[in-house]
């Protein structure tokens, strides 16, 4: 058989206040052609659908037409489960209607011990559980981290195993030894959330979901497939895709995703940046991490950029900040004894490159005189 | 063939800060028997299944499972709507598959136009809407009040009307004429949110949601069927139920449910009030509205009324608050010139009932101290 993995689709997610509906929706057109060229016989999303507990309405809207989509107009068996950031209760209404067309919707540990049996494969849908879930489940309160809660679910799942079938099994976690990036919220508290792959072993294909990269983790039999969409700079470099995994025998293929718009890293001097012939070349479209080359203070800055680089995502110094003006070796002491409206001007100059007008001038003693007289006119 | 007409679970609602989901869950059980015993072809529920577009993720576990029981487990027919208070959204998750077992939710007034037919009855099902959405529909942005919006909608079913069947309009509105409680949500703004009854005359029966007492409208052919559960004090003598509806010939039978803990107005002195012999023969756990008779002020009132009747949901006086304290006929000129310990002695006499302890007045001779240098101690 052959399925197609993804996820952490997280709809509703921004990225640094840009909407990302359009990245997502795109990515998914993407993600139903890769299924139906593939001939997948169903599609596995491995948790977080949403990108909150409690999703926007538009995002209940536009996920709700994506499997609708796939399960119904196109006929894909779907085989999910909710992640860390999906709300279990929420995410499974319907659910019990969906199985009827083989959309399977996991959202609580005890449906992990339920096998989806298919042709030459079991699936294993667990989850993103709590240790509390673990611990009432096995009715043991001595299950103190993840790798202790795994061990019983590993264990139940292989007594369950037809040994015939390949076992393949559907998370949401962190497994040891991946590398994360900025955009995944940390579940590890006091190390306690954390799987080791030893664990993994017996299971012939492991769909993870959580991390954002498809290189988080290269284990043997296990990928997480990452997100469609890049969400932070730090996945400014990371090939988004899905991965098409077949059972007979096991191996898995990377189906990379083109970006509608991409994230990347600029780092330049604010005059190249500003240079029509620089930027002509560019996808001004996509979003920016723009690093500048420059120490000097430049007036609006962000906002002269994003004349140009209408998404930018963010805006650091290369070579950190010269936040003092030019100010010819004085100490502060000499300074505070110079004409005001002299140092005034001095900083006007150096900010705005021209002379204060006699207008300036004029607002500028009043404002100094209020001062000077503790704030009175 | 044989209806349960209900509407307006309000799941999640509470009654002056109380839970009521042991009371929807009770009521809910009463409707699911009724249906079973008269062993109807569907059951209809007229709009308003939650009380807030976004609910908690409790009221989303209980309503999911309330409708799993009726239509997956009980297999009986559903045709509901969205309700004013409803996120149509959110509520529609799902619905494409919930068709598969004969459970049909419409959230978009363009699903009005698609009757759901059976044997002998076509059902539209017409969930609340917003003005825009009809100007919208109807391309028409004349239409500016409800009954100008329900005229073509009513017209446009009559043209897909099956001359041979029945014609069942579910639907979420305030009908012209109707009465109100104080738990419904003003729909009326400006006058524009009501359609006359005149223009219910082609359908055989309009099952209304949105008004919570089933005698809010008695027309030939059209009822609300009223909440399950009572919501306000003003629905106090009203018997909640629901409408077993029959199409050969059109009938409709009203069928009680019985209050889990009902609510109730108690006008009565105080010392009646906590008279053992009066309220041992009361239902204590019942939602009591205490009107008092007594004009002078009661220390701790509602307190000590509460450790008799834990669920009061309103306290007030029949004859007013008699606030002014026995002051014998006294001037406010003349008051002031007593010495405020005097004063203080006296009020707190008539409040508690008892003279001040030594300690007592300790503390307020240092505390009359302290007002009278000003604050400091």
């Amino acid at each position: 058989m052959r399925f197609l993995h993804t996820a952490d689709w997280h709809i509703g997610r921004r990225l640094h206040g840009f909407d990302l509906t359009e990245e997502q929706q795109n990515a998914f057109d993407q993600i139903e052609k890769i299924a139906i060229k593939e001939k997948v016989d169903g599609i596995i999303i491995a948790g977080d659908l949403y990108d909150r507990s409690l999703p926007a309405e538009d995002s209940v809207a536009l996920l709700n037409q994506m499997i609708e989509k796939l399960n119904l107009t196109d006929k894909f068996p779907i085989y999910a489960i909710s992640g860390n950031h999906d709300s279990a209760t929420r995410l499974s209404t319907g659910s019990k209607w969906f199985q009827q067309t083989h959309f399977y919707l996991h959202t609580r540990l005890d449906q992990a011990f339920i096998p989806i049996e298919l042709a030459d494969t079991q699936l294993f849908l667990l989850p993103y559980f709590e240790l509390f879930d673990a611990q009432q489940y096995f009715n043991d309160d001595t299950i103190k981290h993840l790798d202790q809660a795994f061990k019983p679910i590993a264990a139940k799942m292989k007594s369950l195993f037809d040994p015939k079938k390949k076992h393949i099994l559907v998370a949401h976690f962190f497994a040891d030894g991946s590398a994360t990036t900025d955009s995944e919220t940390q579940l590890t508290v006091g190390g306690l959330a954390s799987v080791p792959v030893s664990l993994l072993k017996d299971f012939d294909y492991v769909a993870l979901g959580h991390l954002h990269g498809k290189d988080a983790l290269h284990a043997d039999n296990a990928r997480y497939s990452g997100s469609p969409v890049k969400f932070s700079l730090s996945e400014a470099n990371q090939q988004k895709g899905v991965f098409i995994v077949d059972t007979g025998p096991v191996t898995f293929t990377f189906k990379p995703i083109k970006p509608l718009h991409d994230v990347r890293k600029l780092t330049e001097f604010f005059a190249t940046l500003t240079d029509k012939q620089f930027y002509e070349q560019l996808p001004l479209a996509d979003y920016f991490g723009v690093t500048l080359k420059d120490t000097k203070a430049i007036p609006n800055v962000l906002a002269q950029l994003r004349d140009i680089y209408p998404h930018i995502i963010s805006l650091d110094r290369e070579n950190g900040y010269e936040t003092v003006v030019d100010y010819r070796g004085e100490s502060g002491k000499q300074i505070r004894q110079k004409d005001p409206m002299m140092l005034l001007a001095d900083f006007y100059k150096q900010i705005a490159n021209d002379d204060l007008t006699d207008q300036q001038k004029k607002w500028a003693a009043t404002a100094l005189k209020i001062a000077s007289n503790g704030g009175k006119v």
